[in-house]
């Protein structure tokens, strides 16, 4: 790829995310990601991998404004309607459409091609370790959603049986769950280096919190009458 | 402290926070915290304790709308006035007005009671360890900041030498900066406990995006012409 070529998809994808900055970030590690990832695979076309680092979450905002829209499946279609409107072959907007297409999880739309299965685990790979967790909290600040539920009896809620969102349920629920879920063997190497900080993280909130809950609660029922 | 007396100061509290799932959280975490520091504490007066607990943040939404509002004191007015209308006599509102008043950090109006020096730790441990992490996470996704800056040469910054904020600017400039700012011994301790959670957290934070970053954008470098 060139590097007009490489500006020209930047400038696009920096345009379907002006509204939010963390997008942008996540965007540039997916790409750094998967690169790292590409090394160690072979028959990799760099060029697909990077168009379709760039432009997977494209559509994030058409999906976030009527949640019926897949932002995989209409960023793929606005990818590929970018890339044939500025002089990319229609073979080489398929295979990135592909890629965005498949990025996201789902048990009929799996990725075929190596440059699909890179962008998938180098996308999956932001949502494992402190990144993750860093990432997590944001999105709760952002949408307003607690750190933790309480139960019934008052204590600190673990997450794992939460139908209420909040952080400690999106981490028993989602990300906890994500180190399995890997097409490549580096993916799931940078994934494994990455899951103690996680797994870290949540116990030593947990404990803080659910100590301070615990012990807290327990004075307070001596001091009131 | 009655129970009766409880419900009305957390119902008053609770209105004042009514736009903030967070804060609420957080002000049951600052009581149960005090409590805790209480124990080992002597000549404790567990009702202005509590009270002051309960009101430390009430008025939050005013110094969020004009910043030249110091929520600590106008809070202590406003919990003054609060407690004087509902019947609580003049030198225990007097006495709850001075912790709110001194629970933020400044040189020339500092905590003089035993209550308010407990009220300021208590209030400051929420900013160590795990949990500081996780709510100032919170807040730059409720403000849109990113987790990070990039220097000059496109390495991702640790913040140290940050002008624009984010949450390593954050945590260089204030969160690592907290631990030795405590009056009470169990404050000090609880702290300490909680201090290797936070610097793993960022470390860890650090080092994954660093590595993706730099290996990322030598590749990058490679590939495109």
């Amino acid at each position: 790829m060139t590097s007009e070529q490489f500006f020209l998809i930047e400038k696009y994808m920096i345009s379907c995310m002006s509204d939010s900055a963390h997008d942008k970030e996540h965007i540039y590690r997916v790409l750094y990601n998967a690169l790292n990832i590409a090394e160690a695979e072979n028959n990799v076309d760099y060029d697909v991998l990077v168009a379709a680092c760039l432009l997977h979450d494209i559509a994030r905002k058409e999906q976030f404004e009527n949640p019926h829209i897949c932002h995989a499946m209409y960023g793929g279609e606005k990818a590929y309607s970018f890339l044939i409107s500025n002089g990319f072959d229609a073979k080489f907007a398929d295979r990135v459409k592909h890629c965005i297409q498949t990025h996201r999880y789902r048990k009929n739309n799996q990725p075929q091609t190596v440059e699909a299965k890179i962008l998938f685990d180098a996308d999956k790979l932001d949502v494992c370790g402190a990144v993750g967790i860093a990432r997590t909290l944001v999105y709760k600040g952002a949408v307003s959603d607690p750190l933790y539920n309480l139960s019934d009896d008052g204590t600190v809620s673990d997450g794992s049986g939460d139908i209420s969102p909040s952080f400690f349920q999106e981490y028993k629920f989602k990300l906890e769950n994500m180190y399995s879920r890997f097409y490549t063997a580096k993916g799931a190497e940078l994934a494994k280096t990455r899951q103690q900080a996680a797994v870290d993280f949540y116990n030593s909130l947990y404990k803080e919190v659910n100590d301070t809950y615990k012990s807290g609660t327990d004075i307070l029922k001596d001091i009131i009458e």
